[in-house]
């Protein structure tokens, strides 16, 4: 029997807790949704304010004088610790959807043989590689996520998924697909939306050839903060992007007519940097600075472990856990079936504890290791508990 | 001979002149580069405030609370009577740049023909609309912009221009080239980026078929703000957007595999809107309620025609005006070339008055009708003239 004041001394003993002060949290609520949004870091008030300064004061001269056109760059180097790869492989820019169409259109260039995903990747995703890979010819094969290792064969060009499925929190074996994908010729992209902030990615590593992911999730941007794209070295001086705006390009303020691609990562720009969101989410990577990602995913598995086994003890069979019991497979989520899981996330909402619904019928509960508690895993439990008791 | 005095008289009955309050300016600039890059208007602190509240203590309920997600729709409808562009016309999402990729993609699957520009167009529109025609297999052919009316034959098939030239100041007749791309059969894509905010546009009346611009010139959202597009609601049931995100799905939150597109000009979105930036666009486009459009071109035509009369009436041939005389030809900036036009520009900047330079040898003076005095035209050309008598 785990005990409430078991839940509490894990708090006292873990080496994270002091990173929740850099949260503004609501004070009576227990936000178990930081893999759909992550709460604001304190420091971004500050940042944005200095940036809405910054524009009061010094206008167009702003974009040098602060350097907000190497915003991109400077974001994406505090990424690239995050996500274990290489410096100057990650930039900052536009949302995941245009970064996805971006990377799996360039894919599909330097690479022959069809698309490959499985069913339980995001709709972006299904959807962006499904036109792509329309236009260029290539079938799109949708598997069973577990049958994607085997589904990894000769005739496929490019391999592309979600790491952590949003679903039902699978974590997808990313060293072994990108190895397999890489045995047949193939080129790999993860989207790392459910698992950048949450866990090592390791994207230098094994070697992983493309990736991108989102920023407001386990890293805390703001709402529709602006997203990422890694590019790793072995392709920056060859993958074209397809949306050749006048930041991707090598000079922009040349005016050129000519385009010249940038170097490297810098050439999947596109547009000119949103600037107070682009701020915010810089502000918000600034609280990782010196956090052992060991000791976050650590954590992780300790808070998403401790909620299936709460559930287990609390609430026997009552709810369906739909999330792997081995840790390994899993993300920093557990998504639970049950058939009033609609209601059930409303009324948890009513009595303060913050998870959320996809359809039809999965609640979700995301452990953002930064700033979730042992004891808000036994008090989300506990309410449940309550709730389904009645 | 024009006066200091009469300048300040123009001010002094000048109709618009209390707008300037809205902006946060500094004391001793004189700003005229707000075609560049437009000071905030005093509201974005407030909204921007109100929006970081609002993340820290809703978190993912502010996507509904405060309707985040009908953002990109909001702020479209702010800009339509602006555009002069049919209700639920316009969307706001992603940069200019990524928007014009999606409409001159989805033209090229529209029709059939060869994709005509014009070499004044911004470096931006001719990579892309070579990438896009490249893969449509389409010549892209670029003439000099005088000659854009005559290059529109049968063998086109869709006229991308940007309405206001970025290193002349010259305006493209819309009404006239729109007319004449239909009578072929083309498309019209018309890039407002230096237009919107700073005149009438008539999307509806002259009856153009797409448009994109954005959201920072004479608009004041904010540096990198995100930007928009219109689709005439003759297109909108078959446009189709190659960016296949899930905002652009006609449900998102049904979390589908199979993408079904928005109706009407919603799937034009792709991914999460980027809601701190879109809110403090939302909020630089409020001072524009009840503005009379009219009198904002009028006091345009104003100020740029007596930018003009100044230089030739203090500097004599000293610098030659690159911008057409004629204010049906004009935007809201004046162009003047100089062999030492960069020189002069960072002293003009030492000496509080901040305009651009343009490679190789344009200096660009924008004149932004919501904020820019008759006064700060004089001064201008007052300090042009003492500089360059030394």
């Amino acid at each position: 029997m785990i005990t409430r004041d078991e839940c509490e001394a894990l708090d006292a003993s873990d080496p994270l807790s002091p990173l929740r002060h850099h949260f503004e949290l609501p004070p009576d609520v227990i936000y178990l949704d930081g893999n759909s949004l992550g709460p604001p870091p304190r420091v971004v008030r500050h940042r944005v304010r200095e940036v809405l300064d910054g524009w009061a004061s010094d206008l167009i001269s702003g974009w040098w004088k602060h350097d907000w056109i190497g915003l991109p760059a400077r974001v994406g180097h505090r990424l690239e610790p995050l996500l274990g790869a290489e410096p100057g492989s990650v930039i900052c820019c536009d949302s995941t959807s245009v970064n996805l169409f971006k990377v799996v259109d360039a894919a599909c260039r330097l690479v022959e043989g069809d698309v490959l995903t499985d069913s339980g990747n995001f709709p972006t995703d299904l959807y962006v590689l499904g036109t792509v890979a329309e236009r260029h010819q290539r079938r799109l094969l949708v598997v069973d996520p577990v049958d994607l290792p085997d589904a990894i064969t000769d005739s496929i060009g490019v391999v592309a998924a979600t790491h952590v499925d949003f679903r039902t929190g699978r974590r997808h074996d990313l060293p072994l697909l990108t190895r397999l994908a890489h045995q047949t010729g193939s080129l790999v992209i993860w989207d790392l939306s459910h698992s950048a902030g949450a866990m090592q990615v390791g994207l230098a590593k094994n070697q992983v050839d493309l990736a991108v992911g989102c920023g407001y999730k386990y890293l805390n941007g703001g709402p529709g903060a602006p997203a990422f794209v890694y590019v790793s070295p072995r392709w920056q001086a060859t993958l074209a992007n397809p949306i050749t705006g006048w930041f991707g390009h090598a000079d922009p303020f040349e005016f050129s007519g000519e385009f010249v691609p940038a170097e490297g990562v810098e050439r999947m720009k596109v547009g000119s940097p949103d600037v107070i969101s682009m701020v915010a989410l810089d502000a918000a990577l600034s609280i990782w600075e010196g956090v052992d990602l060991g000791l976050v995913r650590e954590k992780s598995v300790a808070l998403t472990s401790l909620f299936i086994e709460l559930i287990d003890q609390e609430l026997g069979g009552q709810l369906e856990i739909l999330t792997p019991r081995s840790p390994e497979v899993r993300g920093s989520q557990v998504s639970v079936r049950q058939a009033e899981a609609k209601t059930l996330t409303e009324e948890l909402l009513r009595r303060g504890v913050i998870c959320d619904f996809r359809p039809p019928d999965i609640a979700r509960f995301g452990f953002s290791p930064l700033f979730t508690r042992y004891f808000d895993v036994w008090e989300a439990v506990d309410r449940v508990r309550s709730l389904l008791a009645v």
